[in-house]
């Protein structure tokens, strides 16, 4: 029976036996952490499995470039062209630039601050005012970077088919002072939802400002959960739309193999028009010689001796997918019937999101934080950190090994369940 | 007998020998580069060696972090103290952030551009103009990059202790719109000349905009060309020095192991005070979650299985030495007697510098690289590509293998004198 049509008795019956079972959790001083989409040490441990087998016993790139010395501005061909095979992109638009896309990114929106776009008389920086959209609930990094540069955050709904389109191309047609939307448009973070092929085309043709900007991090292009590819979503082309489309220099693109090597320590990428990337060459010439070569000469190595990126990612898929599968089940058994919250059935990426009951989303994180169970913060998926109905959550559950994340999440179920039936009680009192 | 002393019959003679035994260099259809200051393969090679002898069987750093995964935005401990050892500063104020110090560098000019300093008002950005003193000859891609973000760049001349004090501190006395030095303290780039204490002290000392900063490139910190230590120029501690002439926060140093490990794929660091660090953490937080750790703990795993840095740095003394010692005999003893140029005797650093005859360094550019030689951009390292005297020209011997390179400066060598009769007899004519 759903906890709402209980009768206070119930509930308050409820909340005793759950506190007795908080309470031996909270004897064992547990010390669990479901808050960053880190990979796990077994993951980790069969990458460096892999990459023993690489040979580096010459540093020449297929181009002849010595990749322990100076120069290659764009990165080495042979893993432009990896990349572009997972991101259905030509390699000649893509140029890896760093260990990490999250710099990239930032440096991008750098850039866009201090120096004019084509055609711009103005760098953002000295405009009145510079709003992006941030699809809600988002990526934490994504809200920080745009407030570290004072560039103001409006916030719009996601559905099925990632942002509602319809907010969307409102907000656009009547505000030329927002300039971009960040997008996470495969197994995004934090939901795990992907962009439909209509939503992505919507966002790549509608009216919006002039120097209106798609910031795409596809963090998850190749992170799928399932082998079978009918349980995988599809990854769309996005230059490719954006061209199609009328904005061929609308859209800017990141990945990085930060969960599909090392974490900070693999390679990472952008790719973007023509138009842009000549836009970026004078301050990128000023910023780099190029990125650290003998690690992406490694990396294209690693992914040719593996015919590519699939049999890496299902070796991923082996590990996550369990751990996905006990989140979703452990959800559906202990929270299903009660009705006080919802959750995604993320295919792919690193996240689920879960809906408590509307008000407990922060008092379910200390609780939690209390009997020594990290997750990520409450409203941080949210542009300044403001989840207005506190209730979404981040699960994170790629870290802990399959025992420790049991544990955590039993009994992260208890401290949602406990907090509903304290709000229900609450509420049934005024 | 000095060229300008003898007559003008004579001058003309001299002239078709040397044009006689150059039409010979240009039927050999050379591709030599003296360009850029880039290790040699023979130097890739050895450190290639040392580096197969590192054992990266575990991942942890001394801290206990798995260099695999995310977390340690500061870099590890363990490199930061090598750097330390290098720097002569403490390793809590280095903070290893790329694998490049030019990366570095430009972001943080890109933050100075954006951010206010602490207790200031305004960023750069929006100051009215914003200057930079530049010692000459210096490094074009300090230039460069001055010139990407429009600060405006004052060149300075450099003495025997490093830039002429007496003009910098006038300068910085009158105008408050200049905030910044770039300076390459030991074995100055091209130059190879290091300031003395003296000029240190002056330039941490002296009267300038309270937001003035000097930028200190310690490229070449430890890049000896003697075993003797009496031969080798001091590393002044420059955090102490800040500290002791009352401007803690004055000064940034950086520094990377490019020119010690691998080119573009060693690891770099920022030093500076606590208030400045503090200053730059939000927006380093917005930026990255950290540099690459495997790197990271790679190299400090080579160092310390060095016993530090010094033995690593003999070695390449032992490539290096012969080949300034090659470069210096050719200069003193073709160029020598004829009085029309003078030159640096490096006792480190990657560069020799040369003044060619008066008006003619942009010709003898041209004239090499019309006979397969390259070397640097006359202009290159002075603000704007302007040397006004149109006479250094940045010598850079390291890459070539010696054969090649005697060949280089032997060719060189004569169209400096060839370019200098040419000269000679156009102002007699005039």
């Amino acid at each position: 029976m759903l906890y709402k049509d209980l009768d206070r008795k119930t509930q308050e019956n409820l909340l005793t036996e759950i506190e007795k079972k908080l309470q031996t959790y909270k004897d064992l001083n547990l010390d669990l952490n479901m808050a960053r989409g880190k990979p796990s040490p077994e993951q980790l441990d069969h990458v460096t499995t892999l990459f023993k087998n690489v040979s580096m016993d010459n540093f020449m790139s297929e181009e002849g470039i010595d990749v322990r010395n100076y120069g290659g501005l764009y990165g080495l061909i042979e893993l432009r062209r990896v990349f572009g095979s997972m991101l259905k992109i030509e390699p000649e638009s893509i140029w890896c630039l760093s260990s990490s896309s999250l710099t990239i990114e930032y440096d991008l929106l750098s850039r866009l601050m201090l120096f004019p776009l084509p055609g711009q008389s103005k760098a953002w920086r000295d405009l009145d005012e510079v709003k992006f959209l941030c699809p809600v609930p988002g990526y934490d990094r994504h809200f920080n970077m745009l407030d570290s540069f004072g560039i103001k955050m409006i916030p719009v709904p996601m559905n099925d088919e990632g942002p509602d389109m319809d907010v969307v191309e409102d907000l656009c047609k009547k505000d030329s002072s927002i300039k971009g939307i960040w997008t996470v448009p495969m197994y995004s973070n934090p939901t795990g939802q992907s962009y439909s092929e209509k939503t992505l085309r919507r966002l790549l043709s509608m009216e919006a400002a002039e120097d209106f900007k798609v910031l795409a991090d596809m963090a998850y292009a190749v992170h799928h959960l399932h082998d079978d590819p009918a349980e995988q979503d599809p990854v769309y082309p996005l230059l490719d739309l954006a061209r199609e489309e009328g904005h061929p220099d609308r859209v800017f693109v990141f990945a990085s193999t930060s969960k599909m090597t090392y974490a900070g320590a693999g390679v990472a990428c952008l790719a973007t028009s023509e138009k842009n990337r000549t836009w970026l060459l004078p301050s990128l010439k000023s910023q780099m010689i190029s990125a650290d070569k003998v690690n992406m000469l490694k990396h294209a190595r690693l992914f040719r001796s593996l015919g590519g990126v699939e049999s890496l990612m299902k070796a991923h898929a082996k590990v996550l997918g369990p751990k996905f599968e006990l989140v979703i089940k452990a959800f559906d058994e202990k929270l299903g019937p009660t009705g006080i919250a919802t959750w995604t059935r993320p295919k792919g990426g690193y996240f689920v999101t879960i809906w408590v009951y509307p008000g407990t989303a922060s008092k379910v994180y200390a609780r939690c934080k209390e009997l020594g169970l990290s997750i990520t913060d409450a409203g941080a998926c949210y542009p300044y950190g403001k989840d207005p109905e506190d209730s979404a959550l981040r699960i994170a559950p790629s870290y802990p090994h399959m025992d420790e994340l049991r544990e955590a999440i039993n009994l992260f179920c208890l401290v949602v369940r406990e907090q509903a039936l304290l709000k229900l009680l609450e509420e049934s009192r005024s």
